[in-house]
């Protein structure tokens, strides 16, 4: 049996008409998600050395190896910041001439990574210290979401401070994927920063987070509404923590005035809409929870009051 | 040192002998989960042409691409429809010809993909005016999970519509692992539909959805209870979200018979059961959190309070 | 234009000699990430036969193939603990001859799976009858991410209990990625358990289940608190579940000695640091949700005060 196949075509061809919105016809071409996804990668093999390799990478070898993955990333890269400044609003500067500008952008990048693995080290120190779990730092590394997860912030940051646009983006929803917790690029986020089980953790563009910062999954860093769109895109919508807070699973904090004070432990499921000061402890009132028997564990209707 | 093979392998064949119901030998054999998965990144290719291909895409290919894309997905998509109306329970006109009706299935299936379009383009202008993160259109297609979730439903719904077995939710699970939200294909969704962040969120079988409604993460629409199980099946078991509801973060809202009148806005954290009337703000009480000043930070026992 | 890559190259190796913590350089190689998924994922087409695979498995081929299957398993998995045991903490008779114990450890292990096999037909049979959305147990054992992630654990625990480092934990963490629910390797979880939707659900190190258990997407079985970290390593610090307990979403609970006894029912969103005695029900309290008119659908500074 054969497909209507013209017809069908014919359909489709109508609709890219109908719609063009949703269609990426002729002109630039966009970065390409799987070349974003192949360069992260490779950032982070630079970043860990030895760590996502199956040989044993040798003293010896470590320059020429690196230096190897360097040049084959900075070309790569280089492509994709192109077609991204090209394709999207940019700095006049950056307009004129794109392929240099990529150039440098990629250079600049690149020189960031040493100050990245520093960042990192305190974040793989404070995973380790803080959860009993861990038996040792190589597993924090290889087997913890968090760190993939704030390995590809901290280097996706580096790209929204230099106004890239649209490759950070794909890093962290690349990450996002794999991780559950969803950190916008734009978030600025201090040394020894952990999160534990990740899942379901968002932290807004505009969030700003102190030292000794420990979350829990779930936990939100919210802006106050979205009601209002576009028209507050550039404002601190998100909230502040101070240095040594520790919000626990599934509380939502919300607002770009709210700030947590240092030293502040914030309990699960709380939702906290305005600041509160140094060294609180925030916790759910006891009174909310009710505690009675189930009459008869055979009466099946039972569950349905929940 | 070799291992013993033989007495391994005795005993999982002992096992399967034994434990029948999680095998799955001989007779028909099941939709293939790897051949759905290709369908479906296809069947996005087809959907949103240019975005998720490296090269660019000329208005001059375009006919000829879209009907070679369609032709080799039209028989990949049949024979997977194939295995499942063959493999389970199905009408008795389906039964008597199978290969027929994946075929009518197919050509049917493939005709609707326009009016999937033309809803998904509303779910983008949706997620574009909402998020004030979102620079332009592309980056809310390209890096949004939320646009790849909506458009994977209402693939999977316009299958799960057609009483197809199987293959939907084969496709609703792969977009769940990426998105981390679980909609259940069944769900009627309406247009302007936007989800943010999304890990976490679950829509179960029997929602609906009304126009420009808005989720956040970690939103439940679950069925009251499901201590009943099975019995339940084919009962109106979600909650119905009217037009203009906007649902915050971790609120669940519980039962078939519970509707969020239009215009209403749940918080962050909220549990209902209910129905509520239209234009209505619920939120958590105030009095419920306690914010108390930590003793003594030095007080390591402290933190166990919480 | 050329890129600085001896300048870059530089920066990088000062920074590996400088933060040596997270390199991994010379030394025995650690089991490798791949390695392990790809032995996960043979261990998973072994213990659902004909699930996995594209084509059909015809009785008089099963004791063949399911001798090359562990064949090929068995070595593979056999290096990957060699790994594991040669490079971390373990038993001194370990420590003396670690491919011997890898060996056996190997062939101890697979002896264990007809055993994981007859809990997870229980586990399949309490998600079927549990979930009305459920349409046959082939649907279950292929689309539900709960099933995958339970036997993925159910394999890890295996290993966990032979005190194997490091690979359990890398076994989990895939599974992690892919369903949303992060379970360690060390929890107890006993037969017929469930948990649906799975995303965002933490059980901790030490959490004990017992029978007939049913969980949702993001509850929490977590520690009282990580503030002294390291120090509470080994002790029980997650909750005991008795039979028959269910948990709905985005509950957390805490600590280990709190015991939710059996036959007991916690709500949504519920926070809970004690136990509770057999057969109850605990709720939110009724009065923390107030719902009130929005006075003004026009006025777009209204949803602000959420």
């Amino acid at each position: 049996m054969n497909f209507p196949i013209a017809e069908l075509t014919g359909a489709m061809v109508t609709s890219y008409a109908q719609l063009g919105g949703i269609n990426r016809l002729e002109g630039a071409n966009l970065p390409s998600k799987g070349a974003v996804v192949e360069i992260t990668a490779d950032l982070l093999r630079l970043l860990f050395p030895g760590f996502y390799d199956d040989r044993v990478i040798e003293s010896s070898e470590l320059k020429a190896e690196t230096a190897l993955l360097l040049d084959s990333l900075a070309g790569r890269l280089e492509d994709q910041l192109y077609k991204a400044v090209r394709s999207f609003d940019c700095a006049e500067a950056v307009k004129r001439d794109p392929r240099r500008a990529a150039h440098e952008l990629t250079t600049d990048f690149l020189r960031s990574l040493p100050a990245v693995r520093a960042m990192l080290s305190t974040d793989i120190e404070a995973a380790f210290l803080g959860d009993p779990a861990a038996r040792n730092r190589e597993e924090v590394i290889v087997a913890y979401p968090g760190i993939e997860a704030v390995a590809v912030h901290r280097l996706a940051h580096e790209l929204y401070l230099r106004e890239v646009p649209f490759v950070p983006r794909i890093m962290s929803e690349w990450s996002h994927s794999r991780s559950g917790m969803d950190i916008h690029p734009g978030a600025r986020i201090g040394p020894y920063f952990f999160v534990d089980h990740c899942t379901g953790t968002v932290i807004g563009e505009t969030a700003v987070i102190g030292e000794h910062v420990k979350l829990y999954q779930g936990v939100g860093l919210v802006a106050r509404s979205l009601a209002a769109g576009q028209a507050l895109r550039g404002q601190k919508r998100h909230p502040t923590l101070e240095d040594q807070v520790t919000i626990y699973a599934n509380a939502t904090i919300v607002g770009g005035d709210t700030v947590i004070g240092a030293g502040s432990t914030v309990g699960a499921n709380v939702f906290l809409m305005h600041s509160i000061p140094a060294n609180s402890l925030v916790l759910l009132d006891d009174v909310r929870v009710k505690i009675m028997p189930k009459r008869d564990r055979n009466d099946a209707s039972l569950d349905f009051q929940i």
